[in-house]
């Protein structure tokens, strides 16, 4: 417990390649924030904890603040295991599920992730259950789809604060080998900056839309597009991005959304345009949630769950 | 012209990672044959004719034998660039559109490659024109349904001598890209040998056949599967090759052939198998040819056409 203003707890999103930290007061304002490329690749296993009392002691948080950690410093290859809890699942148990890290004196708390057991569709996630309780929190009770673009992207059903069922799609990431491994690196180039209202996007997009075999039939027409038809690099780029996440989408809404309807986008900067741009095109409504703010709720969220911050006081 | 056993010309497939040449006889047969590892990528432009000379001088080819090519030395970053015929095209158009290489005392030339100039569905093929047509010639007149499997697998609709259209899929490359470059490799390893009979890729091929979205939806469920289900190396590289051969198979289906049928498979060793496999999952009654005897007799019928072999000896 503490004033306005001063820091309730340390709250650590630690991620494979990043780790950010930020002291939250009561309310859940950001009092101080830093950001480290100390993920889980490059910090060796014991060393978590001089990593975290490093950023802890530069920011100037006390010995005594608790902190909450999500993220896959929580996976096996992590800090402390904090074990998948099982969907269905309601965030209030996924928050309870956060394991203690025992072997320091301050409390510190990791969140668990996710796991969907069926055999034919196994599922995980690290990280995006806690921006998805951030968001869900403020979202109400009721029936959600959400969706979390990135590396890998993530799609949720949600009933009154229940998590359903969700699908990983790995988006991000065939965009990111493609353009850089694949023959498409000679269509593309260092051009992988993308447009929401770039033309071959939207054209790209809604090809993908349209089509459920998009990404078997058109990946290889980029590189011929641009043998054929002169397409430009940057263009190039756009092109495979409307398809992946066209792809992605019509998947998605093939599994969760047959109808279409409403979906809650959770996501940032660039990765928020193209998505709500694709998400319209498939004629989605679109409620945005940015995704920093999510994650740093559902951390707070996590660690008033915990009895870390003056309920009295929240944002 | 020769006698029987002699060599009447010299064939190579000139691709971008390998050069294979073979000396036939009138008949087609093979006198001698060499591999190497000089394809497009490690031949500078000015050192296309030092390697094959050097490759014909240590099989023992006389100076004045003549040179069919097919491959990658045709495209314009190869030796001398031979356009792309465009479809729809005979196989006859196909061989009278050979570039002849212009600075050798040989009668040297160089197969075109196809391009499909649709806007809507570019795409181009290099060297698999030349195993097509070293295929349909032996297949005769009528409707045939193609596929070349590899790292840029090719169908080939083929009506009369005529390729009518064609479709690339990146399967091969996919493979090899998310086995080794992604989060994939976290569990597949160095288990990248794939057996038609394993039942993680009997299983992932008759999913992804079923389901269009299946590569959207189930390249995550293989490392999910590792982590909740211990699934194997070896049996994650079946499933991935599973996953991405069926789709491929069910998008080409749904393209060319929406009521099955048959189609002619032109392959080699443990790809022949897998797709032999595949394909008959899906529901396709399959002729093989072997890939290797198909580029060939393409570069010997394209001889022929030149009258660089006595017809009346043709195998």
């Amino acid at each position: 417990m503490s004033a306005a203003g001063q820091p309730a707890v340390a709250a650590a999103d630690w991620g494979t390649t990043r780790l950010r930290v930020w002291l939250l007061d009561d309310a859940g304002n950001v009092v101080a924030e830093r950001r480290s490329d100390e993920g889980l690749f490059s910090a060796q296993p014991d060393r978590f904890a001089e990593i975290l009392e490093r950023q802890l002691t530069e920011m100037g948080a006390s010995a005594a603040l608790p902190v909450i950690i999500c993220g896959m410093a929580g996976s096996r290859q992590g800090w402390v295991e904090a074990p998948y809890a099982t969907v269905p699942v309601s965030l209030a148990e996924i928050f309870g599920a956060a394991v203690s890290v025992p072997w320091t004196k301050r409390d510190i708390r990791i969140v668990p992730g996710l796991a969907q057991r069926d055999p034919a569709s196994p599922d995980v996630m690290r990280g995006e259950e806690t921006q998805l309780a951030g968001a869900a929190t403020r979202l109400g009770p009721g029936r959600h789809l959400v969706c979390m673009p990135g590396t890998h992207s993530k799609w949720v059903g949600l009933v009154d604060g229940t998590v359903t069922a969700f699908q990983t799609f790995m988006t991000g990431e065939l965009f990111s080998v493609l353009s850089a491994r694949s023959i498409l690196s000679h269509s593309i180039g260092s051009e992988t900056k993308v447009s929401a209202d770039s033309p071959a996007f939207l054209d790209w997009c809604g090809n993908a839309l349209a089509d459920p075999v998009a990404v078997e039939t058109s990946l290889f027409r980029i590189r011929a597009a641009t043998l054929l038809h002169g397409l430009q690099p940057a263009d190039a780029a756009a092109a495979l991005s409307g398809l992946l996440i066209g792809s992605e989408i019509a998947a998605a809404k093939n599994r969760f959304a047959q109808e279409g309807g409403a979906v809650v986008l959770i996501a940032s900067g660039g990765m928020q345009e193209l998505y709500q741009t694709a998400l319209r095109l498939a004629g989605f409504t679109v409620a945005t949630v940015d995704a920093d703010e999510a994650v740093r709720a559902g951390l707070a969220d996590t660690a008033r769950y915990f009895g870390m911050m003056n309920i009295e006081n929240a944002g």
